[in-house]
């Protein structure tokens, strides 16, 4: 636990999400199968503040996040979502679409890497959430599917448009958020969008295996390779160079940095403690 | 017609480009075949012209930039440009090349997409502007060359140095622009330069396909999107969530938006308005 | 020799480096084959200071960078470098990133363009090196390795997190970067990371020949592409379309542009000066 705890009090059941620990490793499962993992108000929330809590406490050094059943998450529920939004006023509607980009923004910032297990579809929502992710671990059966305009609304959702041209390539990412179509698992791959394809049925494992490894190797190296890969996107040349200076200086006194030169001194692996 | 119409009197007669429209898809066809479509200053000028109009019109939903005859275009006119160019003092040289930025700039701002459709040679500012529509439909006999260093100039052209890396990625960006070579249709689907292959001889027709369903779907939706990506190239990751919110929560008091809501519930397909 | 030299006296023997000119081609060897070229303080701070001094020298128009014996460049020396930086206090520690950074940046902003040419492994420091280059000409075993987690140091090094990202997208570059595993000459050339592959053992050769041509072609011409794709990067669009076209304005009172023009009307090849 940080020492920077206050008052605030962790939550300790999250009613639309399965949060699993298992030292330093937190798995975060959307877990309403028979809708495909449909986004509610509720799970929304939850994600944001389970990432916020996650990224004040420091207890995990990674996180999966997967989806229950046929797929991995089949975006905002059009009832439950769609429908209700119809009846907002205006700041209302600034409010829901300001907590899902707070969602993406707290995936891209939180202080540890994540790490998606796509299988099935990931759409609308769903997609954006998968692309926010550091790791995309998919299987043949993966289909991204950013279909915003197919329901009237901008391609450029929850940061779809920042995110997808720096990940594809801003051709690709007009045409895949213009025309909502879905990007199947072998293009998915082509354009690199998908950072490991497993085996049908087993990215959820390799997800896990990919988190056990990234919390048990060097983690405040992993965490501060990804702060500093979301912060250089936004950074001149110039910035990212003094940035990353005085990102190694601080890690070179780190106890990470010592023990991998004790180890390599002494002809055996390191054992990391993350800091 | 846009309310926001003043004394500025439509132009009726465009001298160095044909231009058709069809409900909502504009086709602009560069149409100097015996000179495999080279740019003149005339063109240029009417290119910059017409994007500001339909720009501030509000007619044009989507639109088509093709070429007649064997090329999609050559660029700029070795004796009408280069020629003139040798004689011009340092202003004018400005305003020309000001002009040529003013296009792009235009292709890139305009609110609607724009297709290129594209068979031959892409050459010089033939193949920026390829670059700078949202869409390249091509063929297999599309080349893409964009060969200024070969004239002795910056392969930096009318912004080709800053779109051209955010499509490709730097590596293969500084190849192409340093070394001026052409770049064949299977690299450059391969690399992500064109969006959608065609048979040859029917790019024209497929980017006439694709520009009427981007105007008959959801349009206003369409023109976010395009609008997006081109902003959130130059913003930070929180003022592209930012401007996502803002966007999404304008287009949920959409008639689109509505519209598909009424047409999921009738189980009946939607009918857009673009609005 | 540059009319812009004061005082300071142009450095006569490189102790760290094997440096040869040719008519304007500078290549640059690392030559330490028994430690796979590893670098020192020395090497960082001549590469450094030979950049420096090419720069504001205007007497080289292309530079080669190589690595002698099996691989092009193994990274910091354990010994030297991860053993030396152990006993440094913070302020050491700082001035020792800084210059490792210095050397990215002064291969970005050089004034000619930089080929690395790769073979074998380029790895920690040497591949960031690479990344930094203009082109990377490389032969099949080639093997680019951003270790610097295994070290437990960020992946950010030397602007390797602003570099990567905008080669091969935020993807590929999270997972090269986080998990340090090599990337091998046939992914490299998938992901746009080789600019050119060569057969086996002749990459060096290659990278002169590239280099040859680059400094007998338009060389301004070619330093300004250059310049321009390094600025760009950081702007948006509207200030890289005003570089764009005060650049060409310039170059279009350059010599090489009159010489194509003449050359194009004579029908013969232009003789380029470089100017």
């Amino acid at each position: 636990m940080s020492p920077f705890t206050g008052s605030a009090r962790r939550t300790t059941e999250w009613k639309h999400l399965k949060v699993d620990e298992d030292d330093g490793v937190v798995t975060v499962t959307l877990a309403r199968p028979d809708r495909l993992n449909a986004l509610t108000f509720g799970a929304y929330a939850d994600l944001r503040d389970l990432l916020g809590e996650l990224s004040r406490e420091k207890s995990a050094r990674a996180l999966v996040l997967a989806g229950e059943g046929r797929a991995f998450c089949s975006g905002g529920d059009v009832e439950e979502i769609i429908g209700a939004t119809l009846a907002m006023d205006t700041g209302r509607l600034l409010d829901f679409n300001r907590m899902t980009g707070q969602v993406v923004r707290a995936v891209r910032e939180a202080p540890f890497p994540v790490v998606a297990a796509v299988h099935g579809a990931a759409a609308g929502a769903g997609a954006v959430l998968a692309l926010a992710a550091d790791f995309r671990v998919a299987d043949p059966t993966a289909r991204f599917a950013f279909l915003f305009t197919r329901v009237g609304l901008s391609g450029g959702d929850m940061g779809a448009a920042y995110l997808l041209p720096r990940v594809v390539g801003l051709g690709h990412a007009t045409r895949i958020l213009m025309l909502g179509e879905p990007v199947r698992a072998p293009e998915a791959e082509r354009i690199g969008l998908i950072s490991q394809l497993t085996d049908e049925g087993t990215a959820d494992e390799a997800a896990r295996t990919l988190a056990r490894r990234l919390a048990d190797g060097p983690a405040l190296a992993h965490a501060q390779t990804k702060a500093l890969l979301t912060a250089e996107l936004d950074l001149p040349l110039s910035g990212a160079v003094e940035l990353d200076a005085a990102t190694q200086a601080l890690l070179m006194h780190g106890a990470d940095y010592t023990e991998f030169h004790a180890a390599y001194r002494d002809r055996r692996p390191p054992r990391w403690q993350g800091r």
